[in-house]
């Protein structure tokens, strides 16, 4: 019974997969922030989270932190941002590094159907020079107050919780969006986690 | 002229801020989170919070992890839920207790531009029985991956910065939002701060 409910958890949750919706995360240290970032990457449906650590160490996550969402959450580990876009670009994703700078456009303004990896930089320097110039577009989130940033954690769930506010408008949840083969191939690999 | 960019920047945030936008903060008791629930609610224009804080205490703040974000939202405290609601409701609020429960409608399906109050709960418990059957309605935030919750700064944030949104496409942050003469007392206060 429990077997077959687990079943059906993995079958409708796979189903919900937005293989189109990904994370570069660059150098992000902070376990909390990392853990943040993957159970809320795992809420809107991502399915793989990119990696580019190139001067931090990606941090040790405790499975209880993190709420176990780094099992269901794959990973692809890059040497460069270069070697990383190249890939993304080959696979049809826009890339928007978040970063406010002169050139930035504003969250809301962009169509987060396509197929879309934000980045997101660590804690104290933000995205590179590189992720950002390097990126199809810089993107802020409006800030009204008086501090002027948020933490990564809170930046990247308004970010790609916006992404799946835009998807469910067009019924990206309702279908699955992988190939059925590919698919069955992926629940009999949950299944054995 | 320091002094005078102080100003205009008080200026410029006092005429963002959103009356009408609240937070009930009822038990939440992780330092981190009391905080970024505060640098969030600053960046969305939101300028008062409610406490009600009967079986926890209310956590002290560091002025460093909160980026002095307390410095700038004022907090009402109520001795318990039916006094507070009280008071809001006299203020005209809708009160949206955040818990997915048999009644709970999703996010996206309400109207944010309306007086509106968020109440989150503490960590482990969530929203009591009591806050949430008070309340207008319940609110959930859909979520399409295996783990069942979001942190509770993480699910602020998607919250608010969802009236953001909704606010902005209206205008609400293009005037201000306060009687002019509330406006210059508030000036004059937040430049003794």
């Amino acid at each position: 019974m429990k077997t077959e409910r687990r079943k059906q958890k993995i079958h409708s949750v796979l189903a919900r997969r937005q293989p189109d919706l990904t994370l570069v995360m660059e150098n992000i240290h902070d376990p909390h922030n990392v853990s943040a970032m993957l159970r809320t990457a795992d809420a809107v449906g991502i399915h793989e989270v990119q990696l580019v650590y190139t001067t931090q160490k990606f941090p040790r996550i405790g499975s209880k932190s993190s709420s176990s969402a780094n099992k269901w959450i794959g990973r692809r580990k890059f040497a460069s941002i270069p070697e990383c876009y190249q890939q993304l670009r080959n696979e049809g994703f826009q890339i928007l590094a978040t970063r406010l700078d002169e050139n930035a456009k504003q969250l809301y303004e962009f169509d987060l159907t396509k197929p879309t990896a934000f980045v997101f930089g660590n804690e104290h320097g933000g995205v590179t020079d590189e992720a950002a110039h390097l990126a199809d577009a810089t993107v802020y989130i409006p800030m009204m107050g008086m501090i002027q940033s948020l933490n990564v954690s809170v930046a990247c769930a308004v970010t790609i919780y916006e992404a799946l506010r835009q998807r469910m408008e067009k019924g990206y949840y309702s279908n699955p969006r992988f190939e059925k083969q590919i698919l069955e191939k992926l629940k009999e690999e949950w299944l054995k986690k």
